[in-house]
């Protein structure tokens, strides 16, 4: 970056943490353990589902935490002084993480990732790893909805030119893999992350040409799999007949893929361009559609007969355009007193979803054995085990009258131990496996909670034990503020 | 980038640029000269005016273009030939780019930035282009209207957490200051462009202590600036009685800011807060707000009187949350014949607003110099002098019959030189300068075009000459789309 060889990202942070961190350490509670939770509270998209995704990022962030010199440098430039920096100049990441798998189906108001360290440290790395995993979860999420309305048809991710800067392209372009989508136009991705990468060529090469005839026989000069692009002048009177023209003339030269749409009425055009392609004798040829498309168009696109094949996704997925920040949040849910005791701690609102859920916790997904099927998650105290009652009582945590009981099933621990005391203990999947890894969960879903429209809400219910603990922390916080209150009047 | 040293942004590019240029490199016209325009049709927003940026970025890549070893190795793996990898492995940007400077005001359909370079090349760097000025110029413009709702309150950009991945935040922070705003959160914006940094602490401070009386005195015993978060457990009852509590009780041993509202009704929260602050004798302490902001909820928010001095936005502005991408184009509107002229190219489509402007140009702003206000931008081709005409005949490209007539205007020249013949030639203006560029820039337009809701159009028209020319391609290109139809029956 320009002026700093030596620049981390460990400043990719909000000022105020640094000043926490001063806080801490100058009266002497930086080193007590505290632990955070990192969740979002409503669903993206009103999806019935998300998808966790960033731990690659994540790892490679907490393994290389450190302040460099050129950091340090800038900190004291705007008045921190020396003895707090000296501090920092040799501070590493020494506390443990346990988050979710990426590719792992995740929903509202449960942990999708904890942070158990000492206070100064798990305070530095909260801005980073919301960055990292609001943007990282959304995509996916975005992404397998696009998978979900385009059934087994191939999927393009296109969108690099009109990602939120650089990385936003790279990571988003993973995170679409991921996802479910089969390849990148990203080549850089292709080459960072080993992902397929897919692309032909663009309107600008006809232009050039000025004739899509040339264009097309200069294409296949050097590039054997072709699909010619059809709309630069006008689709079914112009780019469709030259495209079958060069087709047949090159014949077995070539490998014919087929033609891409990027304009007009998909539908209409598609259906056209289908028969055209058909009475050529191109049956095998595809036809790959692009512009604007996300999971609503790409269903309306379907539900009109279109006969697109392939689907070629930039804005609306790079973005998550219709909802483009998650809002997760990073929340101290408990904190070490000066006996090495945790104390757990909540924050109140007036608005009932944002009251936090004190406590060290754990998440299961309760898996009924008879049906294969996801029951709901399950959020309990650390030292809670979730196998101990039978049947499970699982009971929604704001209207509690709802309640179910489950008597067969699996409590699947979502979590894994990433870093362990400082240590990274955890493999990281590769993006297949991560693909494939939420191809298999979805299969846990019932229908109903998938479905794009109005999707069932799945369950996320704390033990009993963990929302008593809430409710006395609830009590107890209100009665401070009482005692405030009338210590003021 | 873990597995490659030596990663470059060459490959952060669309993989159909690489097989286009690999088919101009095998037809032996790479080396022609081609100029590219690179614009957007809609104004984001639904805006008054747009507010270039990224040039800080573009220049930085264009400097550094070239394929690195790892780059070349992965072409290669995905199928490329070595006769087309080695020609890439020389080579490097030898072309003039013109661009807008950081900060110009900037509007629909008018050249932001022009390439004119060897084809491969110009060819090779839209995709980086369009990423970078995409999100750059989204986020300028959106401060700029924030700046606009919020009048002479202190902005504070606070949406690290929230931003699209790591780029999105760091160079967002930049592209808010350039806007309007005062400071950032982001340390690491702080550091690489020297630009303000703010911010105290989090709710997680006070809870850690458990006792917001507590936590104000810690923060406190180590910053002098204090700005007291009054929302942890309740902020009227608890948080702002106990931050005037800690603020009578440490006097001028602090300077004390004021308080914060992160959370509930803020147009209520402020005035009784204000209220409360006045009566304790703290009439100079301010009020800071925030929790999604925007420019709509300030303009709301100052019209029901909401006592706040300050605005920390986030969300809503580092994603251009109401829409999170520009929709920038680069497309191609003359490329050298096999005698080097210039030939003009155009791109039909269905949509009016979508046909391309064809050939080399320039856009000039107009200043009525009776008014010292823009009466609006007037693209001519490269060889017109926009002062040689007198009246100027302004008219609308689409709408040819909306017209007026100018005699007394100068015609500024809106793209600055950048690189020529590879060399770069600028030298660019520091944050600081681009700020207040726009600053002087936004006296020059009527308020009538600055308003945020509804504003008048400003206009962008063409020469005489260049709308003359759009549509003789336009006419050459149909006549032969119907040769071409004819042919085919």
């Amino acid at each position: 970056m320009g002026r700093f060889k030596d620049d981390t990202l460990v400043l990719h942070n909000d000022l105020y943490q640094i000043n926490m961190a001063e806080t801490y350490w100058n009266d002497g509670i930086h080193e007590r353990k505290a632990v955070f939770d990192l969740y979002f509270r409503e669903m993206p998209f009103n999806s019935g589902y998300a998808v966790f995704n960033g731990l690659k990022r994540v790892i490679d962030y907490i393994k290389n935490f450190h302040f460099s010199e050129a950091d340090i440098d800038y900190l004291k430039s705007i008045g921190y002084q020396d003895d707090f920096l000296d501090y920092l100049r040799t501070l590493r990441f020494t506390g443990s993480i346990r988050a979710m798998r990426e590719g792992e189906l995740c929903f509202g108001n449960e942990p999708l990732l904890r942070v158990e360290a000492p206070l100064i440290q798990a305070q530095l790395v909260e801005t980073m790893l919301l960055n990292i995993v609001n943007f990282q979860t959304l995509i996916t999420t975005k992404a397998s909805r696009i998978r979900q309305a385009a059934h087994e048809d191939k999927l393009m991710e296109f969108g690099t030119r009109r990602g939120q800067e650089v990385d936003a392209a790279l990571w988003g372009a993973r995170a679409a893999y991921i996802g479910g989508f089969d390849a990148t136009s990203n080549v850089r991705a292709g080459k960072v992350f080993d992902i397929p990468v897919s692309g032909t060529h663009a309107h600008a090469m006809v232009q050039t040409y000025g004739d899509e005839v040339v264009a097309f026989r200069k294409y296949a000069e050097r590039h054997k799999d072709c699909v010619f692009l059809v709309d630069t002048f006008h689709t079914l009177k112009s780019g469709v007949p030259n495209a079958i023209k060069v087709a047949k003339e090159l014949g077995d030269s070539i490998n014919f893929i087929g033609i891409r749409l990027d304009s007009g009425d998909i539908a209409y055009l598609s259906k056209e361009a289908r028969k055209m392609l058909d009475e050529a004798g191109f049956t095998d040829a595809s036809i790959v559609a692009s512009n604007d498309l996300d999971e609503s168009t790409i269903t309306s696109l379907k539900s009109q007969g279109a006969k697109v094949d392939s689907w070629g996704v930039g804005t609306k997925l790079i973005t998550g355009y219709d909802q483009p920040a998650l809002g997760a949040v990073y929340k101290l849910v408990a904190v070490e007193d000066e006996n090495g005791e945790y104390v757990d701690r909540i924050k109140l609102s007036n608005n009932a979803e944002k009251v936090t859920t004190p406590g060290k916790k754990n998440v299961y997904r309760i898996i009924n054995k008879k049906t294969n099927k996801a029951e709901g998650d399950y959020i309990t105290l650390a030292d809670e085990d979730p196998t101990a009652e039978t049947p499970l009582k699982l009971f929604h945590p704001v209207h509690t009258y709802k309640m179910k009981f489950i008597k067969s099933f699996e409590a699947r621990d979502l979590h894994e131990d990433i870093f362990v005391d400082g240590e990274l203990v955890y493999d990281l999947p590769d993006e297949d496996a991560a693909r494939d890894y939420l191809t298999t969960n979805l299969a846990l879903l019932w229908e109903e909670n998938k479905r794009l429209l109005n999707p069932q809400e799945y369950p996320v219910d704390l033990s009993s034990r963990c929302w008593h603990n809430k409710h006395e922390r609830i009590y107890e916080v209100t009665k401070h503020v009482k005692e405030m209150e009338e210590d003021h009047e």
